[in-house]
C-alpha cells in the first residue's frame, strides 16, 4: 500500500503538467478538450497527465491522473485521458522524452487528414528538423480493433523507423487522419514544437496554394539551419 | 389569463437560453446578431429564444422569449428570432432535443452555400458522428413563398429521414445556401456542436485544398472513434 | 467670419463619426489608418471626417475634420483624409446618405483586386442586398490624372448606374484595384455594412474554393430573405 | 578601454530598439522568439538588436545588445540575435536606413518559400512602393557555407540592385526560403513595413486564389497611389 510521501512524489509532475496544459487553449492550439499534456518521473517511472474530458478552465495541478507506463493509476480520481496509452509506449520505448503533447490544431490536423507528410519548404521548417514532418499510415482494421490507443504508440515508432528518423532529432509527427503528436526533453519544449508545427503546417499549405509544385528546400540550408539551432556548431539562442 | 406563477415557470429556461446565447459571440460564431439558441421546457411544452435582431450586448434573461410550438409568444415583450417556427418543427418532431442553434459560422456557411455533404475525413469528425454533414437541398420555390421558417424545419428532418440518419447521433447539419443547425440534449452541448461543426467544416475545407481527392475515414476509424466517445463502451471522459 | 456658435453646432458629427471611425479597429477592419468614416449633417450642407495618417488611438472628436460638399475645411486643424473628396461627391448625389466607410478590409479588397462582382451564394448576403456586390472598373488614365478622390466618387455612382442597382437598396461597394466602401442612413449601420461586407467577401471565396462553379442562390430565395429583413412586410427585428 | 560615458551613450537606442521589438507580437508577426528589430546610431556606428533567442516577455532596453557593423558585441552580456550579420551588412551598405526588421510572418513567409515576387495588384500595396515585392533567389551552396548571415545580407542589396531598386523607395523584401525583411528611417516605420507587407502578402495570396491570372495593377494607378503617399505632392497625413 502506498504511503503518504508517495502522493506528495508526484507533485512536481503534476503541476508542470497543469502548466503545460494550460498553454494549449492559450496557443490556440485546442478547441474545447481536444487536446492533452503529459509530463514524466523517469526516476519513478510514472507519469501526470490531463483527465478525460474536463475543460481547461476547470483543471488543476491535483486534477493531473498520475499513471505508469503501463497505464494503471497510481493518483487521482478521475479517468485520465483516453489517449494515455498512447502517452505510455512513447515513454517507455523513448527513454530520453521529458513531455508528449496531443493536439487537434487546424492546419496541422487538416494535414493529417490527407496523410501527407508535410514537405520542408523554408528555414522556418529546417529550424526544428531536416526532415519532411513524418505522417504515419492509419492502422489496419485488425490493429484499430485491438488496443487502439497502443497501437497508435507503436504506428508512430515505426513510421519513424521505417523513415530512419531519430525521435530525438524529429520532435514532432502527424498520425494519418487523426492529429499530430509532439514531444520534448521538457514540457515547454514540447508544447513549444506543437505552435511550430501548427506555423509550419498552415505555412506549407499556403506555399503550395501560391505556387503549386513549390520545390523543396535545397540541402544545403535545411542543413545550414538546423546547425544554426542545433549540434555542436549551433549559435542560436544563449549558451 | 396567466397568472404570476406561470411567469415564474418560464426563468429557467429564459435563463438557460440567455447564457447559451452569449456563448456565440464568445466562441466567434457569429457576426453581430447572426445567430440564436433557444432552450425548451418539455413539460410546459414551451421553449425561450433569442428576441429577434437583438445585439448580443444587449440582451438579458428577461428578454428572452417563450414561445410554444405553435410559435406563439406567451411571455416576453420582444418580437421572438425570425428563425422561430423552424426551432418549434424541430422541438415538435424530434423529442429527446432540449436545445437548439443556428448561427451563421463562416466555414459551415461556406459549405452549406455549396450544397454538399462536409465529408468526415478525420477522427475530430468521427468523435462526433459517424455520418458525413448532411446539407439539406435548398426547397422549391411553393415551399419558399409559403410558410418558409416552418419549411425550413421539414426540409431538416426530411434530409435526415432520407439519409437514414437519426438526430439523436447526428445532432449538427447544413441548410442548403442557408447556414449551419445544431442541436442536443442540453444548451451546453447543442452550442458546443456549433463550435465543433465549424472546426469541422475548416478542416476539411484545408483537407481538400491539401490535397484534392482526399479519402473519406476508412469505415474501422469512424466507428471505433465515434465508440470512444458514445454508446455503452465509451471510455472518453467522466463516467 | 464664423461666430463660436458656427463651431459648436458642428460638434454633433465630430462625435459621432468619431465613435464610428473607432469602430472600425474594433471589428478589425482596418490595419494602421486604411480607411475612414465620415458622417453628414444634412441642413448646413457640411460632413465631419477622420483626419487623414492619424492612429486611431490618437484620435480625438475634436480632431475630426468639417468640410463642406466641394471638401473645403471649415472646422479643425488637421488636413482631412486623403478620400474626402470621394465622400463629397456620394453625398452631394445621394441625398439620403447619412454616413460613408472606407476600408481595406482583407477579403472585400481581395475581391477587389480582382475586378469581380461578389456573386450572391447565400442568404447571409441575400439577408442585406439582392444583388451581386458590384465591383466598379477602374478609371481611364485621364480621370486617374485628373481630380482623382472626385473621379472615384463618380465612378461609384456610374457603377451603380449602368447595373440599375439604388444606393438606397446597395449599400456596398467594391472600387476596382482598391478597396470597399459602404454606406447607410446612419453612422453605425454604415459600418456595421462595411463588417458584412467583409463577412460576404469571405464566404464566398470560401464557397468557390470549396466547390468550383458554385450556383448562384435561386431568385426565389433571394428575395425571400431579402424581404424578411427590409420591406413592407418584413419581420426581422424588433418593430 | 570604455568609460562610463561610452556606456550611456547607447541607452538611446536599447530603448528604441526594445520598444520597436515588442511591436512584433503585438502585431502577430511573430511566433515565439521567431523575429528581431535593430536600431542603429550612425554617428556612433553602431546598433542595438534584440539578444538571439529571448522569449519577448523576457526583453527590457538594457537586454539589447549593442553591436558595431562588423558584428562586435559593444555592450551588453547576452548574444545578439543570429542575424546580426545581415542587419550589419544593410547599415553599412545603405547610408539612409534607421531601422532593419526580420520576421517570418506567416503569408510574407509563405510567398517567400516559393521564391515568387509578389506581384502588385491594387493600392493597398501601390500605397506603399511602385514595384512588385522582390524575392531574393536562394543562395548558392558556397555563400551558404560560408558567411550565411553577411551572404544574406549581400544577397539583399544586389536583388535590389538588379532589378534597379532603391532601398529607399522599396522598403521591404523576401529572402527565398526563408522570410522577409523590412527596413525604414525609423524603428516605427521599419515596424509599419513589416505589418504592412504580411497584409500586401495575404491579399496578393487571396486575390490569386479569388481570380487566377488577375493582371497587375495598371501603371497610371500605380504612380498616382505612390505619389498621394510620397514624393514633392504627396496629399496624405499630416504635413
Amino acid at each position: 500500500m502506498r504511503r503518504r510521501d508517495d502522493r506528495m512524489k508526484y507533485t512536481h509532475i503534476q503541476e508542470s503538467a497543469y502548466e503545460a496544459n494550460m498553454q494549449l487553449p492559450r496557443l490556440n492550439l485546442v478547441l474545447f478538450t481536444f487536446g492533452n499534456v503529459s509530463v514524466v518521473d523517469r526516476d519513478a517511472g510514472v507519469f501526470a497527465i490531463k483527465p478525460s474530458g474536463v475543460p481547461y478552465e476547470a483543471l488543476s495541478p491535483a486534477k493531473m491522473v498520475v499513471v505508469d507506463f503501463d497505464g494503471n493509476v497510481l493518483e487521482g480520481t478521475l479517468r485520465p485521458s483516453s489517449d494515455t496509452l498512447t502517452h505510455a509506449v512513447l515513454y517507455k520505448h523513448w527513454p530520453l522524452v521529458g513531455s508528449i503533447v496531443h493536439t487537434h490544431s487546424t492546419y496541422a490536423t487538416a494535414w493529417a487528414q490527407t496523410q501527407r507528410d508535410i514537405p520542408v519548404y523554408g528555414t522556418t521548417h529546417a529550424d526544428h528538423t531536416t526532415a519532411d514532418i513524418p505522417c504515419a499510415a492509419p492502422m489496419n482494421d485488425a490493429m484499430i480493433k485491438g488496443n487502439y490507443e497502443e497501437e497508435t504508440g507503436r504506428q508512430i515508432i515505426q513510421c519513424l523507423a521505417e523513415k530512419g528518423l531519430d525521435y530525438r532529432e524529429v520532435e514532432m509527427m502527424l498520425v494519418g487522419n487523426h492529429a499530430p503528436f509532439t514531444w520534448g526533453k521538457t514540457p515547454a519544449k514540447a508544447v513549444y514544437n506543437s505552435a511550430v508545427l501548427e506555423s509550419i503546417a498552415q505555412m506549407a499549405y499556403l506555399t503550395e496554394q501560391i505556387k503549386p509544385g513549390s520545390a523543396r528546400l535545397k540541402e544545403a540550408l535545411i542543413q545550414k539551419h538546423f546547425e544554426r539551432k542545433h549540434g555542436p556548431d549551433s549559435y542560436y539562442g544563449q549558451a
